[in-house]
């Protein structure tokens, strides 16, 4: 099933859940829906495509979800309905055709003990399986969104438990994957990670309020003070009389497993995620490339933006000068109009300009976070060399793309991937570069130092922390 | 829980559902969604706050809805997305602020055998409790319409039947109150009505093709030949192999209970309902009403729209001449902004306005279809006086609104009803009128003598013809 | 010159100006944009293309307009910024692509004085003339809209003369054709006719403050008291110090010559025009062809709306049974999708449902207003036909339309006439009646007995009251 | 006058004219409207207010305009409908109230010779005085924007000339100030600068095709070739038969004065002013700050996006390490709510984000373009002084604005700018940094060496290249 809100609909495959949330339950008379606005807007970079906002007052939940980003969606008058004691929102990015209003968080429902609304940031590796199992005994969907299977789930263990926090705390063993969750009952928040905390998920303050945000940035936003993350495998409740309570019974039965990518390109760089900053870690990247990695060149560009922290560390360790040699336009919106094939082999320049002064006869070393099918690293290539650069050697501040990702990284199917299967040269000639380079992947160690966390680097490795379906596939082919 | 869209939101109580079906299971290579869009169109009296259109193709069901109007929310674009064998689409009329995307149908869901997509029209009394069944075994609820508590039945009826329309079947007896139901599953497209046929629903054909539409109207708006009337209990399935198919196990239990409210207001004039023309029931009932309430005066004016059917009847009837005392304003939409309470005491003239010329000097029966809380009522008879009328005579092609109506039809609470409680002469004075008259309910008979069914007066006598709410209430108040 | 606002843009020829003026000079801390809002409401039959509102306020001028009709342009906030003393509104209504926001009216400049703003409604027979005496004076236009070279006329005069009032006075011999003007000074409010009072404006009074409507009926819809009509050639300006003042230098040169077809089929039926009931004059037409082109028949049907109050007169005239035998749907909005060519030959009844039960075996006289390509009426006839009439007898409420408007009526040209070069006979079988009958010319005076006006019938007789470029053409061609 | 969409009204003071244009002469069968779509996206940041573009075809011009960036006013269906041999548009900014449709360019008028469109970049000082001259002939205008008086010279001069390139060059001498102007005749693409080249504009050229742009990089956006820029004084016409032809009647009476702040802030980096890199201007603004206004510091930082170009050089010069330390949220749309002041004070930080990791204990050194009123700068401080920063340093990569601009750079009032008539060490602890630095006038040479031309620096010094209001209030106040 599907429907769709003004474009195309494609049910081509499972969308991929790269997502924000942000939850706050007030104890100061706090404008709960605005400031889980603001909280929002500084995680729109983790989902561009629809979100919502949901609060609850008098165990009464009212919610508010649209396509669009987080200022388009909510205007004054939207946001002067939503008064409450406790808010969840959400941010929701999805790369197919799944674009739905449906599809929007937070889910809002009612069960056994009246309201419940979920948001959460991840993908659950057996949600297909729960969904079965449910439809076999009777029950409908009417998303195709995560959250509502695990909505089913909690609400099924809240038939056998004293109190929501406890059905959460069962659920969480039957809900495989990667996910951060917000759940708000009648009278209370609750936060739970799965438990190899492969998705980012905090904890902060403002006078006596918890705030609940995927990343610390979100925090700054709202002037909250950071406390601390919520644990792998951590259930976290909030209420009016106990305030914060946490049920650890899931956890610390595996080793952490933080998705590496939220360093490499997912969070901003003023988010601390486990404890290291990730702007920190991407200097360090391009400090690691720079040393296993050089080139013989005059100066760094960085893609702009997910490459320039990278090359500020290329730049720092390799005495290479830093320039601003390719801009970007700011401006390019959701319905911008894609040049024609002619238009773009007449070399417009719309999204990405460089810079012929600084470029000019020049070796520049060009740094990105990482590359997937290389069509863009071309075209970045062919641009840098029509500016008038004498040499263009490629830097990725990550290891090559190999493997599918089944908890929330957007990684098409392998064979579109430009390393899958190609040698180093190959791929160099593809896209264009003089040279080509990089991140080891046994250097991502060194590049997050500070985080209390192991890592998920399964993209690159193909090592799961969890049976996942690529298992089968590699059985199968004899990967 | 409640979402809202730009408007304020109010959970007050349940809304009622008057609204319209369409359904089509194509043979013959017709565009359904856009046959869907003109059904719709015709049945657009029937609700007038959200549409959808859901189609089947290959088993798998696309669907689009949104709160406005059907040719608001629906656009070339859209239409031109939804192609397939099959379709159903849906009207909505809620009266309160239960006015919320979410609540609009058609309700697309995934159960065990694939997609699922139920329209219905009506109310359900065992919808609270059918809901609280269902939460108690751990189910989850994301709308507040009845549809949701309709598909749980059929989907969990599914698993111990060996086709869907044998779990149509077995969910009828489970499903009490009022609903003309169509349904659309992977391959088949099921329409079904409750024991009492309280609402109605009509089978078309186009060449090869099955229509179902909650009026006939819709029928010849999209040029297909009437057949036949679903029965009460009936339930009639269409796929490609076997063609219509009828189901009766529920039929004939009980005395057939058409809503003698649809042939007083709610229907279209141009739609047949069980084989009567609503336009001659209207008509019957304003001869009836010049029979039974006679008046001694100069000119009858209808008030338009309601009035204006049964006041031809009047002036036949009566031989008084029939004149277009007073226009409608056609423009009224849905974002009109309301006058301020000093501007409507100046008497401004904006929905409805007299015709001087007509009226002055004039003796006057004003006929309207029925009388509510009065407000209107008063204000038109104060209309007529500014206008110069020297006497107005209120007659009301329907008896006085005493019950509430359980199922479907909008009637405020029994306090609000001018008729509660009041002797005819308290109301005459409270409207301002020089005289009263109501349909005697005994008439009702005589006015819809070609209708095969029997008629569901309940809102007028209190007789349900099954048990609700409101025998309790009597009981406790004993009435 | 162009411009569009998403439809398609032609320029094939100057627009039709069918419009509607309001507007209102406070004297009693009225709020004057809400009145001018519900003033032009009830003139919205006249123009649903766009509509404007401008009030004045310490010499500024504050304007919103756009696309669209007046409850869709006008929410409450933007009515809430629209503070002032005086407003003016306009409703309007183009037939072809000069649908352009820029031609929204009021037109509001600034000038030698001040702010000006002005609406009108009519057509200028020497418009083109004025636009290329001025261009040749080294002026640009920024629309195609009649007021903009009023504009110009008026901001000329206002050089040599002493006041607005005295400058629109001097305005009105070198603006010639059909035009109804409101004109909004810095302090003043003036209205003013053509010398012939083609198109109706009436003066009413709230308390102290003057309010002019294109049609009585906006009077009623204000709560307004109506004062007299503006006479033809008259100049009325308001101000704070004054009151009403009436400048008749311009009055009585020629014989009064209102647009006899804002009886027929223009105005609302509730309007007065020159003292003469609208809904009367449809009705006596309907009796005078009754007279005089009576029909052997079993029902009278009106086509609704046009044909309805006409249908009332032939019922009472010739004593045939009237019935409501045709409805037509009210929710045909702008953005209807017309069906395709294919359904419409399956005979498809969207916009109009004849009602089988009332017209089988019967003989019908089918009244509409009047006649212009003939396709909608055959259309009508074959619906008629197959909802089983045994005869259907056409009737219009005017005579056969022969030549153009050239103010502010919109006819096609000539060769899209049905009636234009054809016998009744052709005319008859190409709509398929099995009789056809107009209005006589003749009875057009009997019509409107108490109208206090000549009129003009020049689209039935090419009588023209002045000299328009058909002069032109009848020469060549020797009509 | 004023108009308001949306939004509400003021008409404080005449808007500044901060804006862009594209145009195109097509000889290659170009699609011009969506060449010109491209072009002015790359220029947005000129001005993100309203926006329009406007083609000709067989003599006649379509246009479509209106408020929102430009890939929010166009879509594919309004950029299918305009089809044309040549286009210009237009992106505008303004500052205060006058943000109105009708201001929206480019301004398409019917004159003497068929249409007439015109952009233009830039603000007159004759403005008033021409309007006031129009008036006193009886001319009346219809927005606030130059472009109308411009239009009204040019019209006007095409009365006696026996082009339309003759009244443009006839027109330079009376339309005084700063603009670059595009105007677009029946047959004939028109370029044009003001005779001090105030503000830039550039020619190119696809294949035979001529291009016009505010700057450079909508040249490279386009896939154009760089041709040369439109001299100061110079008219530029092209046609189908003569190619590009240069009228030089108003070259060289007067030294050019490029505006300096196009380099400091204005201009995209990618660009190149009358033969100088932005770039390289900015970074060498940086570099000239360090040597003028060392700072014994730990870090540089750049306030992004306007100071981190400066940033580089300040960084290169001095030694200190660049670091990327503040976070921009790049989703800041038009209709972002904007913090009440109660969470402002709870140091809420949506817009920019410190990276205390990288701050905390530094003594940073910070960059930025200007300061106007200080507020922004004060909330900078506080924010690295909250992240931690021992000491924060303040330097700017221009002189301090003391005097207003006339030319079309939005400078607030006098008594707004912090600087005015406050020593350095009152600013500084106004802004609470711990030392203040600004780039030293005498050094805006050295900024810019590459350029051919001289350059405006009056808001910095008071020495404006013509006679200005400011004169006179110079001299009643004695500055």
């Amino acid at each position: 099933m599907s429907a769709f809100n003004g474009g195309p609909c494609t049910d081509s495959h499972k969308p991929k859940e790269e997502c924000g949330v942000f939850g706050i339950f007030d104890n100061d008379g706090l404008d709960v829906a605005q400031l889980t606005y603001y909280g929002l807007f500084s995680l729109q970079h983790r989902g561009q495509e629809s979100c919502g906002i949901a609060v609850s007052q008098n165990r009464d939940i009212k919610h508010y979800k649209n396509m669009g980003l987080v200022n388009e969606v909510f205007t004054s008058d939207v946001l002067s309905q939503l008064k409450g004691e406790m808010a969840i929102g959400h941010v929701r990015y999805s790369t197919t055709g799944e674009s739905r209003r449906e599809n929007a968080q937070p889910l809002v429902t009612k069960y056994v003990k009246g309201a419940l609304a979920i948001a959460h940031n991840g993908n659950l590796t057996n949600g297909d399986e729960l969904r079965e199992q449910f439809e076999q005994r009777g029950l409908i969907f009417q998303t195709t969104i995560d959250s509502e299977a695990i909505a089913y789930v909690i609400a099924g263990e809240r038939l056998g438990s004293k109190s929501v926090e406890e059905a959460v705390v069962r659920s969480i063993p039957r809900i495989h994957g990667a996910y951060s969750l917000l759940v708000m009952s009648p009278r209370k928040l609750i936060a739970a990670r799965d438990v190899y905390g492969l998705r980012p998920l905090s904890i902060g303050k403002i006078g006596n309020s918890w705030v609940f945000a995927s990343e610390t940035c979100a925090l700054d936003a709202v002037g909250a003070e950071f406390v601390r993350d919520v644990e792998p495998g951590e259930v976290v409740v909030c209420d009016r009389e106990r305030g914060l309570l946490s049920f650890k019974d899931n956890c610390r039965a595996v080793q952490p497993r933080m998705c590496i990518f939220e360093y490499i390109y997912i969070a901003r760089p003023d988010s601390r995620i486990a404890g290291m900053s990730v702007y920190e870690a991407r200097k360090n990247a391009g400090r690691l490339l720079a040393r296993y990695c050089p080139a013989d060149a005059d100066i760094v560009v960085g893609v702009p933006d997910s490459g320039l922290d990278a090359a500020i560390g290329y730049s720092e360790e390799s005495g290479i000068t830093y320039e601003h040699g390719m801009i970007r336009n700011r401006y390019m919106g959701r319905t911008f109009i894609q040049p024609s094939q002619e238009m773009r082999e007449r070399s417009v320049r719309l999204k990405l300009n460089p810079l012929r002064h600084i470029v000019e006869g020049k070796r520049v070393v060009m740094i990105d976070d990482s590359m997937v099918r290389g069509t863009t690293c071309r075209r970045i290539v062919g641009m840098m060399r029509d500016a008038g650069a004498k040499e263009v050697h490629m830097r990725f501040a990550s290891p090559p793309f190999l493997y599918p990702c089944y908890f929330g990284t957007d990684v098409p199917s392998q064979e579109l991937l430009v390393a899958w299967r190609r040698s180093m040269d190959d791929v160099k000639s593809i896209i264009g570069a003089d040279s080509l380079g990089y991140l080891p992947v046994e250097t991502l160690g060194e590049m997050i130092p500070d985080a209390k966390t192991g890592w998920c680097d399964a993209c690159f490795t193909g090592k799961y922390p969890m049976p996942v379906p690529y298992d089968k596939i590699r059985n199968e082919r004899g990967y």
